[in-house]
């Protein structure tokens, strides 16, 4: 987490009176994440910082205005202040308790608004106060989210972590790399795309193109070639590449023919991390482990026009899990924005690569996932854990090979 | 040209009573290609089959259904033999003279156009037989293309060669290989993609993509790299690749890290060919050692939305073309499907890539500028030349090589 620079977080402005419980809400959210928090203590009027992993965000940085949110009028040090941090959020979270909307969080929102800076307005506290409809419709139509909140409680909480992804801008939704930093500058990746019947006439599948645009970005450079021609272009080379990607239908072949020395991935794998999460992903594929004949699997699929996708979704992952299981599964199929509501009825969501969507979407249903209780993982790692291709499908990310590991340890 | 299996050329059926000139028509078609044309001759009433290079359309086979076609009633053989005609054409040519239409044309483009073969009626010896307006609309709506000609006077032979590509089936229309016949199968290509400012974000350009997939369809495969990268990638290989492809801006450099015994060619060339026709922008671009100051010369684009495009088209290459000339030059720049009826005040046209263009409409502005006797060739071919890098571009490419050495010689 330290590792992530102060300047690459996320800032978000946490505004509100005193007692209005904005430590613990955030305790909550941090407690939720197991994540550590280490706070940055200033005097007592400047602001304080607290890095986060806000997970599935990832890294931010909460600027608590602690000291410069007690009642009454905004003194002049006090505006100059929260100016100063209202210069530097990228999104506004400004918590009050029903009944005690005001003065001060009309000039905070006045000041957000004017600076075109998305608002998240949490009325917290709502085990004891109530909050008024009039007053979400009102706030709505200002351009403000609005979330109830109760800390104690945990209500509220993935509304919350939604409403933050919906405003986050896009730099921070979007990781720069897809798996440009896994090859050093200067160094070989070879990425294996097999043609079959079903890849699209006279191109390439977004992920692919996206993939060598990455490396090059990154000053890396790359092979391209079918799964049958990968061993005679591995032996060209007078030393390995420093990383193989391949289709995730060829991954037995390809890592028969890859040497165990270089890392292997697959590009479902890159776009579990690139558009969703990847620990998250790993920690829902575990979940193929527990699936019992009869249970229900929802197969997610961002479009509904790609062939190849609609077979793996359709055809090849129902075969390799229910081959997996060893029994019936009961799969449903959706195709595009729709998600269910209740989620409660399956034991494990499926998601395509979502190559064609922002990675906002995908990390909003992992919420829904997380808030439902329910597992979710994406075609690749689903297709790497039933073909028990997993961890060498995992080597080239320790912190998910170290999720993986600790989840499939026997628990004491 | 005898290197072409029948079945891969132009089907295209010659029917029209005798006297209306078939031969003379196919003879100046021949003629003004310079191309060779070897009668298989059969019984009397069997067709001929006359198998043709027709630039820019390619190679073509015509069936000339001598024998069949004097005066009267079809008798019962005629119309058989025929029919095994009408068989196997892609497309058909019925040859008339104004004042001599009947019922004979009439089946003929009844049994053609019950088949859903395109149908082209040419009204020959335009020279002494005036046709009636009224003919040609009533023909046109009934679907044919007609085209009014005079063989002697060439007169109309554009106008026959234009028709005849909006006739021709898509297959015949786009060569099967953009660079996979230069690479055999299980051997690499290095393509060299610069990234740039201009270069769109986060994928490649259609060239390139379209590039990588015709390797891989051919069996063979590719390394991509930056041209700042490419020495380091030659470096790593046992040995040395196929044919090294680099956009044409970076040329120069990667002529000079790449050695001399690799083949070596850009995008666009491979783009003319595959778009356009690689002989007749080769001796278009000739035509840049006889541009004087103050000539015109007209580039065209065939999107009005490709930054890289625009500045090639717009900057660098006027810029490298007045260099070559040393003096000042008048451009008109065109985008998108406008081409100008009167090209006569050009001295030169340079088209882009048209990587977003069938090849059909490549091929019918070729035809427009034949006519009006302006060379024409493309972006990359101009560059190769302006910059003194023809010849080694032109190296994987034996016939574009040769038409260059033919016709920069001096003439006797």
């Amino acid at each position: 987490m330290k590792a992530t620079p102060k300047g690459n977080r996320l800032h978000i402005g946490l505004f509100g009176r005193r007692n209005v419980g904005k430590s613990s809400l955030l305790n909550s959210l941090t407690r939720q994440d197991a994540a550590l928090v280490s706070d940055v203590a200033g005097t007592t009027t400047d602001p304080i910082e607290k890095p986060m992993e806000l997970l599935p965000l990832g890294p931010v940085l909460f600027i608590d205005t602690a000291g410069i949110d007690d009642t009454g009028a905004l003194g002049e040090l006090r505006v100059q202040r929260t100016r100063q941090v209202l210069d530097r959020v990228d999104v506004g979270l400004l918590v009050s308790i029903a009944g005690e909307w005001g003065e001060f969080e009309e000039v905070i929102l006045a000041e957000l608004g004017g600076r075109g800076i998305p608002v998240i307005v949490v009325f917290n506290k709502s085990d004891c106060c109530a909050v008024d409809d009039g007053r979400l419709v009102a706030l709505h139509e200002r351009g403000a989210l609005c979330v109830v909140t109760s800390a104690p409680r945990g209500e509220g909480l993935p509304a919350l972590r939604e409403a933050l992804i919906q405003c986050a801008p896009d730099g921070f939704i979007t990781p720069p790399a897809i798996l440009g930093d896994l090859v050093p500058p200067g160094e070989l990746a070879v990425l294996v795309i097999p043609i079959d019947l079903e890849a699209p006439k006279g191109r390439l599948i977004l992920p692919q193109v996206q993939s060598i645009r990455d490396l090059l970005d990154n000053d890396a450079y790359c092979m391209v070639v079918k799964e049958r021609e990968l061993r005679g272009a591995l032996d060209r080379l007078k030393r390995p590449p420093a990383l193989v990607v391949t289709d995730s239908q060829a991954f037995l072949r390809v890592a028969g023919d890859t040497p165990d020395a270089v890392p292997l991935t697959s590009f479902s794998i890159l776009f579990a991390r690139f558009k969703g999460d990847l620990t998250e992903f790993v920690v829902g594929a575990l979940a193929i482990d527990s699936l019992r004949a009869g249970d229900r699997v929802l197969v997610c699929e961002a479009c509904s026009h790609h062939p190849i996708a609609e077979d793996i979704g359709r055809v090849k992952l129902p075969r390799w899990l229910r081959q997996y299981v060893g029994g019936r599964l009961e799969f449903t199929h959706l195709q595009g924005h729709d998600f269910p509501e209740d989620l409660g009825s399956y034991q494990l969501v499926v998601h395509c690569g979502a190559c064609m969507w922002n990675r906002r979407e995908v990390l909003s249903r992992i919420i829904r996932c997380r808030q439902a209780g329910v597992p979710i993982t994406n075609y690749g790692l689903a297709i790497a854990f039933s073909l028990g291709i997993f961890q060498r499908a995992l080597g080239p990310f320790p912190a998910a090979l170290e999720a993986y590991r600790s989840h499939s340890l026997p628990r004491s």
